[in-house]
Parts: structure tokens; sequence; C-alpha cells
């Protein structure tokens, strides 16, 4: 059951079925990393465009890294190098990367719809790099991709988010995939940054971080972006670090894998003893998002190419 | 009659049959296009410099791409990363680049006379991406390209550019191209921005829009600098629309050619209903411009390339 | 013997039998530069992270370049396109980095120490580009491979170097470089910028340039940092050319070897008669630049890809 998309979108429209195909192609990709020389041929001739107006370095690299390892071009257009495109619609931007010849346009904006709202009018490729509060799927992919690996499965464990889940995209984009493969899922964090409609989505809300954390198999901590806390939504870093800063007293159970999507602060939301013990994936989880992305880009569109040969 | 030259400056000091065997070539490059692998490796081992100056992102990932996918290496200096070059000769900085072992250096810079300045004073290649108010030789032939492609002939053809003329070097470049290919050329805009000398270039000059439309087979729209307003050179945005903002009353016969360099200001200079109209050529200029700099890339250095083998 | 290290992170903790290693192969990788097609496949699978924390044109381009020469990929990350990784540690932006599959790390950083505390916390090769006042030992091997090229040899040689020593890793990194390799260095320069503590490393300390350049074989010019002369620690720009500028009158042997890191400030630390004289060598030294670090590249990571395909 091949994945038959043009673009990559959101986990709220893809099938538990096709988030398993991605899965499966990513382990086949991870194999690559274990090679000293780690670049195949796959996408040679395939023009990838990095397209961020918003800051990026980390989820950028491993677009770019990906790519490259798949053997494609890849151009970078950052807001800061992109000035003479102001005045300029996002949709004339993207169709003029489009018409240049971009197979894939992966693309990272502050307004939630920017990848879909492009998806629907040019005819390439459209891979979202995280739109608004929105979505973030590469993120949420490599995250369930971890723990496939880790604990053998994704069905059935308790996961918990904690954080700002009001505003991550990346909270978000977990609990759609977690819950179409048969995920548990709780999050913890302040109730300011905790919506009541939440539980809509079919998760469990906690502001108690402790009975959130009660026989739980995975825990996902978000990065707190220390420059809410100015706009008054946020109790103090003390104050968070207190009520929900994860310790080693906290994870008192080596089973429980600890995951991060990072940039972490240390000693703020998480302490460095458990950044760097036992428990923690997140480096792999690093490693693993190269392997999904090469592997979204070769579902999206490596296989077209496997009849063709360049000159 | 092979191209013999070390550099493209400006369509002003080259021959009509040495534009027309850059569009030939370009017309071999644009095929492939058509193919799902568009790379070909003519200029392996070749680097190619894109050093740029001033802002741009249109026209510095058109030679990106064209270079990728002549398989040559692109290294990109934007005046905003290369702060450490402050205080050095812009001579020093050209010259660091060819000694690096550049084998093309595509400038952009603010100065006219810039890169005709580099290629007295370097042996590597040099390609003008637009020299102050001077020239921008690959705009015009992508311009010419498109029109021939279009209209199956240059010659005898009435085109009209319009907007500010005066520090147009896309006006200034696509006149002298024009002029050479056989075409007849006005020129249209407010009078503050048309100067009274470019008739002695060989064009006629209307400020009235309606006049200057009458009998047009093309016609080429300039990008209104909004920045320029505020010099007290221009006239509001809405009177500016009004007297020489291009919409479908203004072009009412489907045989005219519709031409934008970009980015465009959408309901300024041109309308959308225009802009996206079947008039409307704009995005094939952008796919043109791809081909045109392959062709360029290909005639300055990769010719000499062909009996060296790559270890 | 070859060089058998992970890192390189100055010329203080090498002998001089691994500089003469390193020299010998920067001499068969400049060979690359006299064929027109300047690419060989030795790092092809590799990946080289620039990681650069403070501005640099120069130093990062000729790693690039270096590395693309070797068919490697490259990802270069600079501080203004990293705002993402703020408040991130420095070690966690490595490890990122080397989990992605990075294979070398090219880092410049204003802390001296930077590179070493990342070469003891990381498993991929570092290559300090420049590490606060500290070191800079890419460049000093340049200097030095350009040195033994000229002359023939370095042992026995007498290298001057000019300008502001107490800040300057060049200076420091050339010093350790020469005296490993047998030359006799002296350093001039005002009183302020010339620590007594410098004769400790054995080297003579010289505050009247006349002196210093008596019987000189080599002189190495610093830039001139016109930032520091706010701070009170420099004379006038007119004093320090009058005093410690390099003009055709002091340089009356046409011998002498003049060297320049670049870039130069003309008319300041030299003249421009003296940097496109006959004596100097700056041109040289760029493209040397590059060899120096292809040859590198290859020694850290190169020589265990020789049994290894590209599938």
């Amino acid at each position: 059951m091949p994945l038959k998309r043009k673009d990559l979108l959101g986990l709220y429209i893809i099938s538990g079925a096709e988030i398993k195909e991605i899965l499966d192609t990513s382990e086949a990709m991870k194999e690559i990393f274990t090679r000293s020389v780690k670049k195949i041929p796959t996408l040679r001739g395939k023009t990838i465009v990095n397209l961020f107006f918003e800051p990026s370095t980390r989820t950028k690299s491993s677009f770019d890294l990906a790519a490259k390892r798949l053997s494609a071009d890849v151009m970078s257009i950052s807001k800061s190098t992109s000035s003479v495109m102001k005045g300029e619609t996002l949709l004339d931007t993207a169709k003029t990367l489009e018409v240049m010849g971009a197979d894939v346009v992966v693309i990272r904006h502050s307004i939630p719809g920017a990848a879909e709202f492009l998806a629907n009018n040019i005819r390439a490729s459209v891979l979202n790099a995280g739109d608004g509060a929105h979505a973030h799927p590469t993120q949420a992919l490599l995250d369930l991709y971890t723990i496939r690996e880790k604990k053998g499965k994704i069905k059935g464990l308790k996961v918990l988010i904690i954080g700002d889940i009001a505003h991550s995209r990346v909270a978000r984009s977990n609990i759609w995939g977690l819950l179409k493969m048969g995920a548990e899922v709780r999050v913890a964090g302040p109730a300011t940054l905790l919506p009541l409609e939440i539980e809509k989505m079919g998760v469990k809300r906690y502001t108690d971080l402790d009975k959130a954390l009660e026989g739980i198999d995975v825990i996902n901590i978000l990065r707190i972006q220390l420059e809410r806390q100015a706009r008054g939504l946020f109790p103090s870093i003390n104050e968070y670090r207190h009520f929900y800063g994860i310790n080693q007293e906290r994870i008192n159970n080596d089973d429980i894998l600890v995951m991060h999507p990072g940039p972490m602060n240390r000693g703020v939301e998480i302490e460095s003893a458990v950044a760097d013990g036992n428990s923690s994936v997140i480096t792999e989880q690093v490693t693993n998002g190269v392997a999904v992305r090469m592997a979204l880009l070769y579902l999206l569109v490596g296989r077209n190419n496997e009849d063709e040969k360049i000159v």
C-alpha cells in the first residue's frame, strides 16, 4: 500500500497505515547511517528547496542532510536572505521556485495552513516543516519512529507530553500520530498553557505532573519558549522547573523513554542528569530525524525516478 | 560562430549573432527541464561563485540551480555574510575567490561598471548579474528568449517597456538586446522616470500609456521600486496604478505577450487578472531564466571541458 | 608516519614530523589546482559541517571549496542563521550535528579552547578554524606551506611577524609552527600590543621595525583590527602606518617573502605597491589555504574511506 500523496502536510490527514509505511521506509534509510559512506543516488537530479520563513537550524539542517544523502540538489532560502521577495505573495514565491525546477518545497512558515495553501496551488510536492502552532509532522514522525524503535511498538503505550501544549505544533502533531498508532496520550503543564479543548482530541489533561507520570512509558518534554514568559502566560522559570521540570527523582523507572525535540534549555524543562541519562533517547531522535526525512523525500518524489538515468 | 568571450558584461557589447547563439544554446538547455532527471555533467569540477553585494533571491537562486544542473560546484557569498571582507577592496575579494579556484564569478553590485572592472582584472570569467542602474544582461536574454519562443521571432515586433525607465538596468539591457535583434522598442512611464535622452538609444518615448499600447506585440512591465516614491520621484501608488498599471481593459488583445521580471507588486503595476491571464508568460520567463543561465555558464567555461575526465 | 589524530586543534600539540606530513600531503592536493577539472572523489559520502560562531568569509569559503573538491557534502551554519540554537549549549549543538552524520566539525568560536572542548566530547573530527585569540592552525599551516614552497625550506629562516601580536591567533599559531620547523621568529609592533611574556615562547621582540627587519627572510604582516583602536590600545592609523606600515622602502630586498593572511587594509599595515609587488605571495597563500584544508580533511577522515564504495 504505497504512499500515494503529492504532499505531506500533517498527521491529521494521513492514515495509520501510511504512518506505518513511512516508519518502515525510515528504517531502511537509517541503515545507511551505519555505513561509512552515507550516500545513495536515489534522488540524483531532483531539486529540494528549503523555504524557511522562520529561523531554524535544526530542522533545516536535517532536511539539508537528508536530501544530500539521497544525492538531490538542495537550495535553502531563509527569510533573512530573501528580502527581495518582500512584497511578493507567498504563492508567487513558491511558483517561482517551482518553475525554476523545484521538485519538493519544504516550507516553514509562521501562519497555520501555509503549507496546505501551497500544496493546493503548486504542482511540486510540499513538505510541511512547521506552520505556526498548527503542525510539524516530520518531528512527530521521528518521535513515533524513536518510540517504535526503542519499545518495539507504539500501540498501547502511555505517552506523556509536557509543556506549553497550547502553542506547540510538536504537541499537536504528536497527539494526532500517537492516537492513530494506538497509544494513550496524556498532556501536562501549567493550566494557562493547557487548553480545556485539548481533551476533545482524545487525550488526558493534567496540571499535576506527578499524577500524569503514573504508569507512563514515554515522556516527551517540550522546549520552553522563554519569550512567552514576557507575555504573562508563564510562571517564572523557577516555578516552572519546580512544578514541571523533569529531574532524576521524577524519572525513577529506567524503562521510561525520555524524549525532547531540542534545542534543550538544560536546567529548566529538563535536568542535565536526565538529558544525558540512560533513559534519554534525545540524540537518537536527531539521527532518526534525518532518516525520516530521507524516507519522506523518497516516498514523495523518489520512486518515479527508478527507471531513469542521468546522462 | 561560437561565443568567444571570457565574460558576459552586458548586451551593449555583444553582437546580434552572439545573442542568437546564446538563445539557441538556451533552447538545448531548456530541453533538460522536460526530463524528470534534470542534471548533466557538463561543468563537473568547475566552481561558480555567486558574489552578491545587493540582496537577491530570484537571480541568485536561478544561477544556483543553473550551475547545479550542469553539475558545477556553487558557492554563494552575500553581503550579509561577508562582513569580514569589509575594508577589503572589491578587487581583492574577487582575486581571493579566483585563486581559491573560482572559474566563474557571478557578480551583483550597486555600482555601475563593477562587473567590467572585475572582468578586466581577474582571469576567471565574470558574469554580470546586475550592476547598479547599468546592465542586467541575463534578465534581458531570458526576456528575448521568451519572446522568440512565443512569437517565433523578435525582428519586426513592437515591444513596450513600462515603468521606471530611468533607474532600470532591466529596461536598459532589454533595449540594447531588442534593438540588436531588430525589434521596435517603446518605453512608457511618468515623465520624471523617463529621461529625454532615452530616445538617443533609438526607442520611442511615451508618457501616454494608451498611445504607447497601440499595435503593440509585447509588453514588459517593470517592478515599481516602492522605496523610490519616498524620494519624490514618483506619483502616488494610486496615481501610478491609474495611469500606468496594466489591467484587463488595457490588454484587450489576446496576442499581446505580457512579461514582468518579478517579483510583482500585484495590484500596483500589474493586476492579478493580467498576471495570471492567458497572455502572461511570467512563469515561463522564470523557467527560461534558468535555461539561459545554464547556456551562458556552458558557453563561457564549459566547452573546454569536453576532453577532460574526473578521476 | 601517518597523522594519527582525530582532530586538528592547534600547532601547539602536534610534532614537526606531523606538520611535515601535512605539508607533503598539501603538495599533492595542490596539484589538483593545475588541472581544469579540480575534483576528486576521495571524500564522497562524507559530511563536513562548517560551524562558524564568528563572521568569516575567507576561511569558511576555503573550507567549503576544499571539501567540495574532495566531493564531500558541506553544510554551513553561521551565527546569524542559527538563532534557534540560542540557549542551547555548544556541546548540544555539536552533538546534534554529529548524530545527524557530520564526519568533521570545522569550528570557529570566540572562546579560546572551544575546539578542544568539542574534540574531547564528540566522536566526529574537530578542525579548529580559529578559537578566540588562541589558535588558528590552518592559517599557520598555509603560511608554513607557502614559505617552504617559495624558499625550499623553513629551517634556519628568519621570519618576522608584524602587528597586534597580543590578540592574534594567527601570530600565536605561526610562532608554534615556525619554531617546530626550525625557523627563527621575531615579532614587531607597538609595545601595547606586544606582551613581554611573548619572549617566553622563544621569539625575539622588537618595537623598532627597522631593527626587526635586519637580515630577515620572510615577513608576515597581520591585519590591523581597526575596532581595537577605539579601546585605546592602538596608536592612530597614521602613527601605525608611519611606524609599522610596510612600504617599498622598508622592503628593499627582492628575496624577502611578503605575506599577509588577509583581508588587507591597503594603505594601513601594507602599501599597495608591496601587496602587489614581486615579493608578495599573498594570493598564493589563498590558493595554498585550499590545498592545506583539503590535505587536513583527507588526513583526518579520508583514508579510512579507501576500501569503500558508493552504491
